[in-house]
């Protein structure tokens, strides 16, 4: 096959910049800096697709090239399949994924139909074009390091609302979980990471993620130690079995030789065949789990409920513990451990306190092509925003440590008012020529208002609300009329088909007024649902956010009577 | 409590009749002339609810009355949660009810988050606020016989696409089923209904709904037959036992004493206890039911296995036979009767051709209260189609049968392009004055290109695609972009949690060149909808359609290549 990549520069392939954005984004996610395999069009997470098949892929590109400023296309399962006259503040393209009736929404049913031509499985991003590699990760993992910071500072538990002077322990240095140590680090703090692979962590120390590898347990506790005693960062990979080493170190840890302040793990623990038992070397893992996979999972699963109880141990001891979904907790349980739900997970630990406020993935792309247009339009978000040290920090981060994939793009998180203050500022931008070509914003649909996934993102919602799905489906539909440009609603993403519906929007910049018009809607409502669904389910701050910043709510107390 | 009745004239609550038309059509779904339970909020079907609680009814309310015309209401399962700042061709309202994530749509978790006071059920047009009283029924009946005689006709069964001359068999003349004697007369047919409860019967004679009844079947078929001999309308019915008479009546058609032409059920099938078996008298039913239920379950469905098989064995003596949408298959099946599914349901034998045309429920109805105005939209749409002879038919039996429940409404079936222009009509005769009020124009969600139902409206789509929702969700978004004055997505009406979602728009014609603008599109991509649907699961006859009319289709062959 021929290789995919999106047009750079001026020169419009499609009748505007609102439909050459979704063109070049479809194209930019197919992209092989961007996708997985794109010869199969999956860009991410498992079999993510960009669109249903090559002639789909054809007819979609076909279309957007010819569509109208108040046209709209539609896409089912990645397929292009109508075109309907509508209006200016109408998306350009809709977009429904993976979605099933629910007696129906399960695996088979799904393979079934993939399997007959009939659907694809869209992922979050995949599907709805607004993938933009692995920076992502770095981002979520970065924001969980700092909320859970936060956190323990407003407990009075650590002195800065930053990392420095702590050291945390977590487990698994692979594709997802080799951002953890970077995170760490760029939050002030010291981390030791456990992998029972050397050249996993070996890899990471070529692209700056990790500082240092060590074979031997006593030097890489000295080195963390000394980080986390002057308040350096520092972050240090340990080649072992994390069952083992958990358990070894909270022994110390409960002994008074030394505090280890927060444990987590991000092994591959959802899949006990590609999670290492103890005992058994590393060399002989695939043969093992090969050859009598059952025993090999039980293994697995005794192993985990080993680590998992070290884990409460940690948290026992007064260390912050949480499982950072990855399904440890019920592996552990089926493993035999009784408490090992006795840690929270992370969306309800650190990130829903976030979601109160709106906050959540902002995320844009140049156009251009131009990396120079991600480095002004960041210099530009730290002058909008002179307070937020936390942006800053992540923001020169980002600069130093991210490579692009595809067009360059930069992702960060804003909250309720601010995304729509930093979305008209980029408009401003292009309007002025400080950008060299319009800027597309959009955010992963793992956000505040925008996503029913009960066992991630509404895991434990406090009026045990978990499984309504209205406000996803709300939230396209608010979208679609406020000015997005496309609008995506899918299933099953992130934890599988019959777990989960959520809705995406990405808008364009293009320097006109009417997208300064649309911006200004879109990025006010999109984050408002993140703080009514809060609100609804019985979270203060949110209501505190509400009422500040005039989020109108009709059976709130306070308003409207 | 106070009784709810919709405001009637032309004074307004609200700011404009893009909110006055959502205020009085909620209020009017809880008029005690339209709600089954109004106390309780319940429209109709089961639990179907206007609002979730009176609080929220009164929120909803008193945020229309001041709702501005660039600002849209957001409904969660029947609650005001958020009012935003959208546009003018946004939709004013935009509501989802009772959607559930896949592995948790089930009735005991819905039942769960109703009694916590988070969710209700929303039916189609309960929670949709565009239920129009029983209306809708007797056209849905009327409907189904209609597509019934055309396509004996297409197929050469029957010399003219009406029932004359034909003798139709059917059982169940309770609150839905007793639309089918009228529905078959008003085709031109003969009907013999079959009930085992004389009091039902009698009921609907006070109505004009059914001609005559007998306890005596020699009576009653001399009667029937007489009038399938002339070609006269008659509807006849008989007080017995539809397992019995059904196959009493199958050995004499097959001996070629009489001929019977059609042959259906609409007893309560789908509830074992709801359905009488045979040698059981029917004031003991209740005792009988109440005292072993599961004995009287097992009775039931083995009367239901012997009336189902003798449906089969009119279907092989050349009758044409369906299911009228109450599981008499599936209960005769478990009742021990193999060959249960040899006949289909209505909708893949007679709806499906319909929808492929975009074919689908039109309701609307007078703002102001004046039956005068259904009146002069009756007349001018009969002037509008002047050749649509099934129209006229409708329309003059709907003037004569119908009384009307809450505000004035009026329900027919018309296809693509022909909504498009009935709603253009509608705005102008409200601009010049031709009706004393605006006019809401809406639709059930069962329709051709807004529901997927596999055990109803998607049942054995050519394709398998049955159980798809990204159709529904698209429709949706599609309205939302084209001028809806409201939107809403369900889950679960008509065939019960778990089992559809579906999506419904309203529209209101107040004569302005804005309402002409948008009812143009939203009138016509609706049914578009229903039309790409069908192409896409490869029926031949929305292909031709789209051909026709223009829909545009980008993987279809002929186009836009
Ligand atoms: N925040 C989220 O919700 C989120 C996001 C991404 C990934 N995840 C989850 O995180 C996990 C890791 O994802 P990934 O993409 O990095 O997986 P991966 O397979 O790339 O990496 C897993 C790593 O764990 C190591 N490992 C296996 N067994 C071990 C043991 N006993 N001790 C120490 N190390 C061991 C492996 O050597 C490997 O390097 C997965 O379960 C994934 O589902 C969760
Ligand atoms: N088109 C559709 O999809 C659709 C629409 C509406 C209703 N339905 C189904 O149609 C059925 C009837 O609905 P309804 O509202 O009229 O129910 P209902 O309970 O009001 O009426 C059922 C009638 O069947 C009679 N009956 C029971 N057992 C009988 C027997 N053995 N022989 C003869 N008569 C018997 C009862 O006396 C009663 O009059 C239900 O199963 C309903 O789900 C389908």
């Amino acid at each position: 096959g021929n290789t995919i990549r999106a047009a750079r520069g001026t020169e419009l392939t499609a009748k505007s910049w609102q439909t050459e954005a979704p063109l070049r984004m479809l194209m930019n996610n197919l992209d092989p800096e961007v996708a997985e395999r794109p010869e199969d069009l999956v860009v991410y997470g498992g079999t993510g697709r960009a669109a249903r098949s090559w002639e789909a892929y054809d007819a979609i590109v076909r279309t957007l090239e010819t569509l109208e400023k108040d046209e709209t296309l539609l896409v089912q399962s990645g397929k292009p399949v109508g075109v309907f006259r509508t209006h200016e503040w109408a998306p350009r393209v809709l977009l429904a994924n993976s979605n099933l009736v629910g007696d129906w929404a399960n695996w088979p049913e799904f393979r079934r139909l993939e399997a007959e031509g009939l659907m694809m499985y869209g992922q979050m991003t995949a599907g709805s074009w607004i993938y933009i590699g692995t920076q992502g990760i770095l981002q979520g993992t970065f924001e969980t390091f700092a909320a859970l910071a936060t956190k323990l500072f407003d407990q009075g538990r650590i002195p800065t609302p930053t990392l420095a002077g702590t050291l945390t322990l977590t487990g698994g240095c692979g594709g997802m979980g080799g951002a953890q140590p970077l995170a760490v680090t760029l939050n002030g703090g010291a981390c030791l990471i456990i992998d029972v692979s050397e050249e996993r962590l070996r890899r990471r120390l070529g692209k700056r993620y990790l500082d240092d590898v060590e074979t031997d347990l006593e030097a890489a506790l000295t080195k963390v130690l000394a980080a986390k005693a002057e308040n350096r960062v520092l972050s240090v990979g340990y080649v072992g079995n994390a069952a083992e080493v958990f358990s070894a170190l909270l022994e110390r840890h409960k002994a008074g030789e030394f505090t280890i302040d927060v444990v987590t793990d991000q092994t591959s623990a959802h899949d006990p065949l590609s999670y290492l038992p103890e005992g058994i070397a590393i060399d002989e893992w695939q043969r093992e789990a090969a050859g009598d996979p059952e025993g090999f999972t039980k293994k697995a699963q005794a192993s985990m409920a080993r680590q998992v109880e070290a884990m409460v141990g940690f948290q026992d001891a007064g260390a912050e513990v949480f499982d950072y979904g990855n399904s440890i907790r019920d592996e552990a349980r089926k493993g035999g451990y009784e408490r090992a739900f006795a840690f929270p997970g992370f969306v309800p630990a650190y990130i829903r306190p976030l979601f109160c406020e709106g906050l959540g993935p902002f995320r844009w792309v140049a156009l251009s092509g131009d990396p120079k247009d991600i480095e002004v339009t960041d210099a530009a978000l730290k002058e909008l925003f002179p307070e937020n040290e936390h942006l800053h920090r992540w923001l020169d981060a980002a600069a130093e440590h991210v490579e692009f994939e595809g067009l360059p793009a930069r992702i960060c998180w804003l909250g309720y008012g601010d995304r729509a203050k930093a979305g008209l500022l980029f408009n401003r931008m292009v309007a002025e020529g400080k950008v060299s070509a319009p800027i597309v914003i959009g955010r992963d649909h793992l956000d505040s208002g925008s996503v029913a996934s009960p066992y991630r993102e509404t895991e434990a919602m406090a009026d045990g609300s978990d499984a309504i799905a209205d406000w996803p489906l709300l939230n396209a539909l608010i979208n679609t009329s406020s000015g997005a440009t496309w609008v995506s609603i899918h299933h099953g993403g992130g934890v599988g088909i019959g777990r989960s519906i959520h809705a995406g929007q990405v808008s364009v910049a293009d320097g006109t007024d009417l997208a300064a018009e649309k911006l200004e809607r879109l990025l006010t409502n999109d984050p408002g649902m993140g703080v009514i669904r809060h609100v609804d389910a019985g979270y203060d701050r949110a209501t505190e956010v509400a009422e500040q910043r005039g989020v109108r709510i009709p059976m709130s107390s306070h308003q409207e009577q």
